[in-house]
Order: C-alpha cells, then sequence, then structure tokens
C-alpha cells in the first residue's frame, strides 16, 4: 500500500468513527466545527480531540495516568459545589482538579500539511502544538500551554479550604473560557489558510 | 548553503554557547551528561535544556508568560520556607507555584535521526515528546508529563493554609526527584541506542 492509500484508508475509518460518535451524541459540539473542516480538506483528519476539559482526579501517585479514575470530568464551565458532589466518590490516594485546554489531533497527509497545520495552530494560540510522531502517520498534536494541575486531597478529604478552592474553580473555569476563545481563532485561521477545504471534500 | 552545512553552522554555534555557559558555571550541572552524548554525536546538537525547576511566579493572568515574573527558581528539591521567603518579593497579580519536569530541546540532522531520538525519549519515560518544527531546523522536544500548576496566592498573599502548601512542596520535590531518574534513564538509553557517538564527536 502507497503511503497514499493509507491515509485515505485511516481518513475512511476515523471519519465513520466520528460520524458514529455523532450519531450517538458523543462528539464534542463545541469542536465540531473545527473537526469538519479539517476533516474536509484532502490534507488532514482528526483522530482525537477534546473542547478542553475541567477533571477531579484520584491517583495513586504523580504521572500514573494508567491507574488514575474520574471523580468527575465536565466539558464546561463548573459549580463549586460539582467539586464537592464529584469528590465524595474518591476512595483511597491523591485527588487532583485538572483544567486542561483544548487538544486535537490531527493526521497529515505529507510533512508539508504537518508544517502547514502546527503553524496555523501557532497563530491560533495554540502554542504547546507539535509534530507527535511521523512514523506510518504524521501525528500532529494541537494544543494550548494554559492549565491547572493541582491536588486536592488525599484519601477522601479535601486538604484545602472552601476560600481556596472557590479560587482554583474560578482558574479552571477561566481555562475553559480561554479554550473556548481559543478554539473560535483557530476555526477562523483553519477557513482562512485551508482555503480548499470546501472543493476537496471526501 | 546546504542543510547539511546549517546543521552543522548551528551546531558549532550552539556548542560554543553551551562551552560558555559551562565556563561560567551556568550550565545545568545535572543534564550535562545527556547534552554532552547529544552533541558528540553526528545527528544531533541540543539547543536548550532545563533537568526540572520549581518556579515561584507572579503572573496578571494565566498563560500571561510575557508578564510573568521569577519569585523563586530551584532546579532541586526545596524547603517549605524558601517558598514563604520567596513570597514576599510578590506585588500584584496571582501567585503560582509550579514544577516543572526535565526539557530538552533537540536539534536533528534529518527526519530520521528526528524520529529515532523522540522514540527514545518515550522509551525512556518522556511521554510528552514531540517535534516542535520542520523549518530551517528540525527541533525535537524532549518531555515528560508530571507538573504541577497550582496558584497558591493573589496580590501579595498566599491564599492557601500551611499544611496544603507543605503538601504541594513535597509533591513539587516529588515531581524534581521522578525527573531526575527520568533523566538517568534517558542517558543510560541515548547511550545504548547512539552508539556511535564516541566516534563522530565533532
Amino acid at each position: 500500500m502507497t503511503p497514499k492509500h493509507d491515509f485515505l484508508e485511516g481518513k475512511k475509518k476515523a471519519i465513520n468513527s466520528l460520524e458514529k460518535a455523532k450519531s450517538e451524541s458523543k462528539a464534542d459540539e463545541k469542536i465540531l466545527p473545527i473537526l469538519n473542516i479539517l476533516n474536509n480538506s484532502g490534507e488532514y483528519y482528526t483522530s482525537s480531540s477534546c473542547s478542553g476539559r475541567i477533571v477531579l482526579l484520584e491517583i495513586p501517585e504523580i504521572g500514573d495516568k494508567k491507574n488514575a479514575k474520574f471523580l468527575g470530568k465536565w466539558h464546561r464551565c463548573i459549580e463549586f459545589d460539582e467539586i464537592i458532589s464529584a469528590s465524595k466518590k474518591a476512595k483511597k490516594g491523591q485527588i487532583w482538579l485538572l483544567a486542561q485546554s483544548s487538544i486535537i489531533h490531527v493526521v497529515a497527509a505529507n510533512l508539508k500539511a504537518a508544517d502547514k497545520i502546527i503553524k496555523i495552530a501557532n497563530a491560533s494560540g495554540f502554542k504547546n502544538s507539535g509534530i507527535k510522531s511521523i512514523n506510518s502517520k504524521i501525528i500532529c498534536e494541537i494544543c494550548s500551554t494554559e492549565r491547572l494541575d493541582t491536588p486536592v486531597g488525599k484519601n477522601k478529604i479535601l486538604l484545602c479550604n472552601k476560600e481556596y478552592l472557590q479560587l482554583l474553580v474560578n482558574i479552571a473555569n477561566e481555562i475553559i473560557e480561554k479554550s473556548t476563545m481559543k478554539l473560535l481563532r483557530l476555526e477562523l485561521n483553519l477557513k482562512k489558510y485551508l482555503s480548499t477545504y470546501k472543493t476537496t471534500r471526501q
């Protein structure tokens, strides 16, 4: 199989999965316009994405993502009480509050296209973007630098006081709002620089 | 100029800067063995690096790195009192405590070499590594996922209590220790997989 054939095969599969997610209302509405632009272009397809999220996580130790457990997960701004209520599911280990801005994995048809998408992403404020792999697929990651990674408790108990937890919630919400603004900027820039995207619809 | 000539010119300049930093004792001792292995290979040179650090930062708003001010910066584990004493320099804005694991920027001679270094980095635990740019230079970033990004105060005042701040300091120190271990693993893997590094000394 040629690299072009591989790309088109991969794209077909990825778009089928996305369509399935859309039909089951599992797709993230806020990021769909961007996924559509990329998937309608001849040079790219998207393999995974998140529009930005706030997460309450229970982890045995730092960096041990494999054994982490979600106590709460929201793709929107949250209320203070939602954290309190989610924290009640905790059992054992550290409890962390994370706010993560949007992330999109994009497969590029070639290195020139990969370079272009990284430049557009950077110009749209996604300053932590890069190429993650150039093996069988060229996988680009569009992501930003804003984040909150904070321990808030241990073994079921929240260790920070109410005022401080409210500050964390405010900052987490601010990261989600910033992330949404950046997605809009990315959408505009993709429309501007991927000008052929309508004519190359698969 | 050919790409190979550009690479060798860039390498010469980068190594001169590193030698200058070494002679002024400004180079980060903990990461030097890795920089030496990479710079002694024919396929790479290092353009910047940090062995991991704990930072107390004053920022006007999230993500505004440009206007951020260091209140304290340590490339080692810290004591609780060092944070208290550094926080006294604060004036206006949010105060954040960050712990960042090691980061190394490596220029690769070609894409095959870039792919190789990303694979070695991933296998050594640096799971957030990738290629940042493939323009005039192929710049790879070796970095890890462990981090702490936590607001601890606002407008001169620390908002979290003593017990909680001690927890943050412990976690920050744990990140530095993990980072040091990963550097040792990376050093071993570089020695193993860049087997020609001694014979291609520039």
